[in-house]
């Protein structure tokens, strides 16, 4: 099995700063933050994305990345606004392969934001959409 | 009270597709979509923002999130990856004030992504993330 620095992190073998840590999941200060007091929300156990993931564990996950963004708007931490943010897999920036949801403090003006391919400004029909929902629903009737 | 895109939309008062409903949350296609499949989990009762969202409605609303990523991995749809994203406050890029959480099929090369201001490249000391996790730690003692 490959090392992976969450693991590490939650039992003691590399430093962390952690702010939270329950029977499921743990929070951890993001070395590379947005602006101070970026968080991660991560699950104890080793789950590489959100297919190894249980429904529970992700919910667990929000529930404290909730939490955690209602006390940076009344902490001592500049913040006007938060964003929340995961991502699965490498097409969608996953760079560490232990799931983390990001809880991000976010200032006016602080400069981050996303950027666009041009296709993102031509709209879709309402027809194409019923289409994409109709594929969405498939997939999740074939679900177990 | 304004007029709510959302709850107008869960009411059908305005068109809208949906993909899924039940007692707590509901999830539709998004106009704007980054890619085909993205949709937005919406709790079924207006909440503004964060703070006015109940923890319980919190977890649902990213236990659906997480079936729908799942279901995206599996569909029909083209999907190498998928981000979880939520803005809470125009600072942090809302733009319709009713609570929504993006679930975004991501494909390789798709041209979507984050821009950053220069200082977010400029990493923290360990004692600046010990420094801002205890501000932290004390926001969330200081919640009811």
């Amino acid at each position: 099995m490959e090392r992976c620095v969450f693991c590490d992190i939650l039992a003691g073998r590399a430093d962390g700063t952690l702010v939270h840590r329950d029977a499921a999941v743990s929070v951890l200060m993001d070395i590379q933050p947005v602006n101070a007091g970026h968080m991660l929300v991560v699950p104890n156990v080793h789950a590489p994305g959100l297919k190894e993931l249980g429904p529970d564990v992700a919910a667990e996950m929000f529930r404290v990345a909730h939490r955690m963004a209602l006390a940076l708007r009344v902490g001592e931490l500049p913040c006007d606004g938060v964003n929340l943010f995961l991502a699965d897999g490498a097409a969608a920036m996953q760079e560490v392969f232990h799931v983390h949801l990001h809880v991000i403090p976010r200032l006016n003006g602080d400069g981050f934001g996303f950027r666009f391919d041009a296709s993102y400004f031509e709209r879709p029909t309402r027809a194409d959409l019923e289409t994409a929902a109709e594929k969405v629903r498939r997939a999740v009737s074939s679900l177990r």
